[in-house]
């Protein structure tokens, strides 16, 4: 079965998703707000680790209700977006649509049950190193590997049929019978990477791991977040953390999304990564100290640069 | 008994107390690295809560032999630069001269009982909000108080003509028998505000207060400095954090003066404000999770920084 493919979301992340469906022959139509010529002109391109391609011919659309009706919509907005994804995704509903969120952090699947109703929601966890480079060129350190589950239901037919999709364009993607389990895996990467890599002053995940300070941070803020996952449900097991470090060490030099976010002076995601996952830790019974400090000056340098973007 | 007293170190605490002395009739030597003209073209001004004064003559040196013996030095140099006092000081020593640091942290003492010999050490405590306007204005927000105490000793005869020294210039000061229990004690402030001011890029005392998750950290930093203090054998008790909240709220905007060092450039007292406290805590058995994350933070910038100089 083919499905229309629809991607919202024309960062790092859709970008590079978009166009290896595209590339894998895939039925991928990209909404891209704002200008579209240089994608036009240009097409997409991925460069990285054993892979360099390009795609000519990118189908794209400055809105929705171009795009109609897809059996699939990837959702990768930066979740200070999600309020715009109110209007933005009716046009590309039909009966059986599939939403699947591949945005980092807690809460993003309750916002989109909320909104479009809880069966059409799934989860992707996007195990992967990739920066935008520009409007048109992705840079992948390293593709790693995308996790995909179903909001509050165990994994389907239909999460199989979405597996076969990104399969077919080389992927390395596996399911889950458990997306909340996921999801407070991947927050034990990004909580401190993309944390200490800001409040740093601006570092790579390279740099962080060269520095003994920081390394022992990353670890204690990983064990933390293992911790408060535990108290939630949720069995992740202390390898994590050393699993985690291990794969970032053989990436080298990798700027995290909200380190990107940041330097181009965009809103950080400082809810869905740190905010609700402290929320829910605390409602648990966890200690977060470390989390607790993190999410607080991130939270104050992120409202203090939209207040003076806002004077 | 009239004091020849050195004062080494021209930043705001230097100056200030230097100038409350002269203007109080003291013999008072300033040791100014650098350009003198401007202090000797305008004296030294003092601005502030309740006070507004003028020094015109002012007796400066450029180099500690100009200045000789003292009965008794002030050293409000920064802690990175204590190096230095290796060769300044020798000058300004005769058999009973007293060393009074003035600097904020853990280990000044030490350094000078090392090097000076342990009797001759005293240190002074500077619950104090005052900042460098130029080099020769000092802006004091709040002249709060002045807490002496011998090093390793009880106060002593000599403690009390050094504080009649500071009560004749009209400051707020009195003596205490356990100064490594005071240390501590203004830890508690410095820990979290110097810290907080600079990670969250840039801002005053009155903008962490009125922050909801900063006034948050800064709390819970507060007491975890107090565990910290109590397993090392002082008694604060929990009720400081209160009364350093108090009275910072009193105070307004106030810079601490690691931001102004950080806004200046210049590296900051890491060690002295939050590793040599952290080494300390460890070694007792506290745990310390924000103190870690927040020394490794600012470990990593103020390096950062001067590997960026050295380049």
């Amino acid at each position: 079965m083919k499905m229309r493919i629809g991607i919202v979301g024309s960062g790092a992340i859709g970008t590079y998703y978009g166009a290896k469906l595209a590339q894998g022959g895939s039925d991928v139509h990209f909404l891209i707000r704002g200008d579209l010529s240089e994608v036009q002109d240009q097409g997409l391109r991925v460069r990285g680790k054993g892979e360099n391609f390009h795609v000519a011919q990118v189908s794209r659309y400055t809105s929705a209700k171009e795009i109609g009706p897809c059996d699939l919509v990837l959702i990768a907005v930066k979740a200070t977006s999600n309020a715009d994804l109110v209007d933005l995704i009716p046009p590309l509903l039909q009966d059986e649509t599939m939403l699947l969120t591949l945005q980092n952090g807690l809460g993003n699947e309750e916002f989109l049950a909320e909104h479009f109703g809880q069966e059409r929601v799934m989860g992707g966890l996007c195990f992967i190193c990739v920066n935008r480079a520009s409007r048109t060129e992705v840079e992948a350190y390293d593709p790693g590997s995308l996790v995909i589950g179903e909001y509050k239901r165990s994994a389907s037919k239909r999460t199989r049929a979405i597996l076969s999709q990104f399969a077919a364009c080389g992927l390395n993607c596996s399911e889950t019978q458990d997306l909340a389990f996921e999801r407070w895996r991947k927050l034990v990467w990004n909580i401190p990477f993309n944390g200490l890599s800001i409040l740093a002053g601006g570092i790579s995940t390279a740099e962080i791991l060269a520095n003994e300070g920081l390394r022992r941070a990353t670890l204690a803020l990983m064990h933390e977040i293992i911790g408060a996952a535990n108290k939630c449900g949720h069995a992740l097991a202390k390898a994590v953390a050393h699993e985690h470090m291990k794969r970032t060490e053989t990436v080298g030099p990798f700027k995290p999304s909200t380190l990107s976010d940041w330097e181009k002076g965009k809103p950080l995601e400082t809810e869905a990564i740190w905010g609700e996952p402290l929320r829910r830790a605390t409602a648990a019974g966890a200690k977060t100290p470390r989390l607790e400090i993190i999410y607080a000056l991130l939270k104050s340098l992120d409202e203090k640069r939209q207040d003076q973007r806002s004077i």
